[in-house]
């Protein structure tokens, strides 16, 4: 019941502050003599690491993993595999207020009303550093899952600007800095953030996650339903607030005959009519595309003062300065899809062990 | 990693299927001289059973709980306690299309691809009757919190229909059959909920839930956080497809600036001047109101014949006959407050463990 | 991490006091489509059932067990099967002295140190009819097992006496009250016993457990070893003290030499030359007979009289009259079979998870 | 339920092979506010560490822990400590032999046939290497525990030679190579060794440990007792055959009242007659010193050929050189103290959680 592990038979555990020697994660429980290299893993950790548009941290960090073990001439034994990535750039700074003043909407607060101690350099435990060590173990998930099963995420929703969903293509997600599927919102997207960012502000974002050809039977009613898992492994990502699955909330407002999903057999197998239910029927996967959508608040590091206090208890208006992502929605794209991977897999392995 | 089984050091474990002799569940790991009778329990499963409106099904039952271990003598001794709930009412009766054929939107079909075989009467397995033992858990989690700590749920849109929130006054949520807050949107929601069933159709729903009085400090970075548990507990509600926390997905439309909580001091204790964030950050409480919503799906159950498959894999349009309720999100307002009562109290306890 | 289930994949929780209304299990992530009734496990309970022989408790129950749930048409269905057993032998009676003081070398110290409250009624939860439903779990693990793997128990030691292992024959152990391999000690065992018996006193004993056509590959290193999950179960019986796999203690007066299990090929097999190693190297079974063994302290309940303290704090002397086996070793023969059916069936489907 | 993870609270994840670039493991639950450093935790490595002896194995690592995360400032934060140690002693070495050839009595075998895979160097995940991440994870654990808790080790039984226990001086264990507690066993243990290691043999141990002022209350039946939670913590360490909590299998040859440990008032206080129970009662410690031992058998490694297999399923005798302890038993010590201090530690929290 680990506080810092996920999932079950595939099961993550991480470690790190943002700013101490390194950050890591060990994955324990992954099938022996799969093919592994950092070679493998390295891609995802490139497509979420910082610094590489106008639109995200100017913190620039290599982030190179190393695999420490359970891996053996090229493939995984089936012992823990640890992971590991250097923190390089902890320059040497004066962290003067932040260490004594909290800043609203951070865990900064939080973590001092529970722990009564916490390390304030650069967010500590709570920095969102820690999703690269997801990313990491969502590419050893992915080679558990194998090929045939995809999974994608794409932003859908910048602040109040919703993509054009009849213009998805998924090819243009690899094309922009925002991993939007809809090329018309690209400058669109561009112009609006370049604006929040030049006032100083963030925004929040949304982000919808696919995964196609995943084999009907995953999950496990009654608490351990794929949609369940889905639903902590993407709210425990940082600054997530709400989570769907398929037509989500606006299911709320449907009824149960706009809501189906009608039942066919095509070339003797079973066919849907449609998929407001997201993959998932009863907890369990129904061999339908799963769908899933997040949403990310703004980051609340922001140039304009807001009131708060200080750890002494004295009231005091800050300013969060330094290098922050204008939406930090952007980065929770390859997040998200390593959470998937992870939720996945551990239900595969979970599935083939109850069911064979 | 039961699947069956739900939170860690305040632990419950379900089991039962609707037609079958009884259902029940085993809830381990309760502190031990609480006072704690079926008396404490029952009028929780009152609350959600069936058959006091004309809005919910008509399937009647007294659903009434009785302990079979883990109180002597009015308290509770630190063993597990079992309760158990008879079905009483499993007429006799004609299963015969339910057995063969699937309804879409029910988890019939997935039960069947999962594990190749599924108890079809009543919904088996998958039934919501599964959740009068999550309510009477979360009577027991009660007890832990205490009284000090205030959870309430109510139903804050009913289809397209959404309360208005000036309104709210809790003491209307007991005053109707909705569980709705706002007095005016009652005689609304009779009239078109009537016109629901009329048609032979079901709707959607989204509740709320607040708890109050809920202390700094409980939940648990990274994959213990407090949010994270709580969407994984709403989530596995049947029929929920959504949950939010704070301003959950309007909080994606914000800049950092509107979406911040502003943080005072009161007469010596930390105030904030906002909620936007529902008594969360970084995934630990902040001892403002806990604040989470979620969205459940209309009932599949209904008379409008849908395209669906047998078993033996044959196309055959089906009609779901039968007791159902037009809006099943009506009677997830307890489950709802049950979830939460038992997140917080094995947060209560997780926390008391690790920091004392 | 429930304080009262056992095991992963295949996980068992139980709930209920010796004197309660009923005791009872659930069993959750047993495979489904496996034949079971509440005749396939109520042989098993036949045979642990008191008041069968002189030599163990007269306490007479049926000890009939009921399957409440996870059962359909005779197979299981991969959702939670509950088991109960009624506790039909609760005469009311004085429990006057047992409820204020202490009996040296039960748990009723202890359970007041830890939960300042405890049910005295017969032992309440530390009494050993708790085992009933290790062994009704034991029965469905057999199931998964399959009728070619063969766990099978017997008394090796009662007391000082130890059997002639040259002698040892399965078939006696089915004609014995003493479930003793050994022809020749039945009848000195019965003398001795009856002895002690007639003294008012009690006496230990010790069991070995084999279990013969285990596939080689169960056990996970480093902390879900075989053996570890073993020595855990066996140590979980009541009145257990000690726990061996193997040649156990003997080993540590054996050099390596002596110890070694040579290795042949045979018919293009792997064969042992011995099996001093009891099937488990570096926590993984190898394809030999798994062999543990465990050694049960005599009962503490007594005839003579024993400096105690009352829970008021007062010394006061006890004696424990009632029905007590003079050698509760005997009746834990059929309770560690179960414990390794359990381990077993754990080990196989989380072997299958991950390994497939 | 990780493979490589112990205890639930207070959790221990280990990882690496032992010549692989390091080994380490992960600390979660660890409450915050501890005073840690490197130097708490590096001398019980030390204590552990080979080549101090002409009687322990001559690799010779500086075996220099790290701490990665979870410590600010010197004190813990309530995150996962993360601990690393690296192989510095990693020869590159013809490994041609142990690579195909089985060592009886060895994991190798076992390894393959559960994962068709396994890093042979060193024996991999398998050497004994890895207990110093358990030895390092121990000593944070002391720190949970407080200076209050002393637990201690000593080596009771060197092959057939047991200590005098009349002579027992916790001081002397301190002074020999051995951990041996009692002063006249030393020299004649030297001259035995000397033997034994000139012969090109190993020989088995038997190792006893203490843990005094632990309070009443610990561990949680039925299946987290706190004997049950110590027989899988010393069992899953490598080499160890058998576990005994108290008078362990002696207890099996004594009656009742030879067993009992009367109990008394002293100064208010509980105090006991004698401690056959080892200091736990129904698996809840009782304020006696909590008495465990264990058996280790002889390394299977040493130089007398003893007949195997290859890989390819060839039969051939194995000569197992390199750098072996005759008494692995020995470094056992430290390592046994270790697992007792996380066993400890865990049910602290735990306790500490339930019943507050």
């Amino acid at each position: 019941m680990s506080y810092n592990s996920f999932g079950h038979l595939f099961r993550v555990t991480t470690w790190g502050e943002s700013h101490g020697p390194a950050i890591g994660c060990v994955v324990d429980g992954c099938p022996p003599r799969l093919p592994l290299t950092e070679a493998d893993i390295q891609p995802f950790l490139d497509r979420r690491r910082p610094g590489q548009s106008a639109f995200t941290t100017q913190r620039r960090e290599p982030d190179a993993v190393r695999i420490l073990s359970g891996v053996f001439e090229g493939q995984t034994t089936g012992t823990p595999i640890s992971l590991v990535i250097e923190n390089t750039d902890q320059r040497s700074r004066d962290y003067g207020d932040i260490a004594q003043t909290y800043r609203p909407g951070h865990a900064d607060l939080t973590y001092d009303l529970k722990y009564g101690i916490r390390d304030y350099r650069g967010g500590g435990r709570s920095s969102a550093r820690e999703t690269a060590c997801r990313v990491a173990a969502g590419a050893v998930a992915r080679k558990i899952l194998g090929e045939g099963i995809v999974i994608r995420g794409a932003l859908v929703q910048l602040g109040p600007h919703k993509i054009d969903r009849a213009q998805w293509d998924w090819d243009e997600v690899e094309r922009n800095p925002f991993f939007c599927p809809d090329a018309k919102s690209v400058p669109m997207w561009e112009d609006y953030l370049a604006g929040i960012r030049k006032d100083g502000l963030s925004i929040g974002a949304v982000i919808e996650l696919v995964a196609e050809n995943v084999p009907a039977g995953l999950g496990a009613p009654i608490y351990g339903k794929l949609d369940s898992d889905l639903a902590a492994a993407l709210m425990s990502i940082n600054a997530v607030k709400g989570v769907e699955i398929g037509d989500g909330f606006a299911s709320a407002e449907l009824t149960g005959v706009q809501n189906a999903d009608p039942l066919f057999m095509r070339d003797g197998h079973v066919a849907f009519g449609a998929n407001h239910a997201g993959g998932i029927l009863g907890g369990i996967s129904s061999g339908q595309p799963v769908v899933a959508r997040f949403a990310v608040k703004p980051t609340s590091s922001m140039l304009t003062p807001v009131p708060s206090i200080t750890s002494a208890g004295e009231e005091k208006d800050v300013i969060t300065k330094g290098r922050h992502d204008p939406c930090v929605g952007i980065r929770a794209v390859p997040v998200g899809e390593a959470m998937m991977a992870c939720v996945l897999a551990d239900h595969l392995l979970r599935h083939r062990g109850q069911v064979g």
